[in-house]
């Protein structure tokens, strides 16, 4: 495998919880390898993440993917690599506003991506969508009742505190980016509930647009490197749950 | 309200999320206000807190309690509170290795405690309990079959990885006390599993006993500061849910 500043290590088929990194690497330009998407041969694939699951690590054993290595440290949980990233790339501030402030919202948007999983799998994560269909509509129903309107309030307000831009800081932050990124899924996953939504969460909607229209953002969505959205991963588009 | 260095703002008569904070400032020792139990008269109450979730705050706003305040800081999110916290009261190292690895396994707390709140809220939080007490039973029986095993049963490796006394590094840390306040609430929640899993999770138990031996954490323990689990908090002792 070549040497890259960070090696990233996912599910090699999904968008999923990876994606919030893969996009702020992306953005940054940053060198990295996309571990468990690189062939065996480079000594990439599934089994390669694997190895720090179930093998004694270098360092702390991370609960579940996504986990991003970086020189000898190993981070684990989407929102911690964010944090780690954000300042180095240049994607988050560093005083203690920003710095706790963009891990604030990034947490909250972690709170709503795991809901948004549970809305198909509202029973077990071990069994298939098709044996909880019934329950999976019930927790849809309040989520898009409820919660997404909560929550997708929630960051309109905190943009628009903010002078409508971005969501913190005066400079574009991995936080303006994984708000792209739950919006585009959302939009995938929920389109009828989404555009109902529009017209509450215009500064949201605009900041979406200048996200994908940043260079590098636009030139990974057009790459093969994005993977298309699809029923495996967390943002799935089962239209019996856009009600 | 009595100036002191930190303001908890958290619900008044529940443990839930705030409980890992109040436990990180008790054992710290920390001059602390717990806001919303103070009367109104002396600026308590949960009107505080619904000031700042409602109106304009200084800084960033919380989407929901518990919250800190520091200075001028309001800082939001379980995790991210004890991030800020650790260092500045002696309860984490501060090198890069300590700092992202007990914040990754306090996020991993974060998600336990929400599947632990969605056994008995399957499908919408909005609903009560006795609305979706068929689906819970569904939820639980995968929780405490599946989930709570894989959950403990990584945490019991990580810290037999560290050596066995501590989570992470070779002193207490505010991930030691968040380790005992999820096992407390387990017990309560779910006696049966727990004694189930009780020899697999030998070092946890031990750590445990440990952290309600400290002194301040026996002191906060006894007192009337510590709130009763009960039925409206996170962990709820619902027997039929305790499979």
């Amino acid at each position: 495998m070549p040497r890259s500043a960070y090696e990233l290590y996912y599910w090699p088929d999904i968008q999923g919880r990876g994606e919030f990194v893969r996009l702020a690497l992306e953005d940054a330009g940053a060198a990295y390898a996309d571990v468990a998407r690189l062939p065996a041969a480079k000594g990439g694939g599934v089994d390669a993440l694997m190895r720090f699951l179930q093998g004694r690590p270098h360092g702390l054993r991370p609960f579940a993917p996504p986990f991003l290595k970086s020189g000898r440290l190993v981070i684990a949980q989407t929102a911690n690599i964010l944090l780690y990233l954000g300042p180095r790339v240049g994607l988050a501030g560093r005083d203690d506003a920003s710095r706790f402030g963009a891990h604030q919202l990034q947490l909250t948007v972690t709170d709503l991506v795991a809901e948004v999983h549970d809305t198909h799998h509202p029973i077990a994560s071990a069994l298939y969508y098709e044996a909880q269909k019934g329950e999976a509509k019930a927790r849809a129903g309040s989520f898009v009742g409820e919660r997404l309107p909560k929550f997708l309030g929630y960051f309109e307000q905190v943009l628009r505190d903010n002078g409508g831009r971005h969501m913190i800081g005066r400079r574009a932050s991995y936080v303006d980016l994984s708000m792209f990124q739950l919006l585009a899924g959302l939009d995938y996953a929920f389109p009828k509930a989404m555009r109902r939504l529009a017209a509450k969460t215009r500064l949201l909607r605009a900041l979406k647009e200048r996200v994908e229209a940043r260079e590098r953002i636009a030139a990974y969505l057009a790459s093969a490197r994005r993977i298309a959205f699809n029923e495996d991963g967390i943002f799935r588009h089962y239209p019996e749950l856009d009600l």
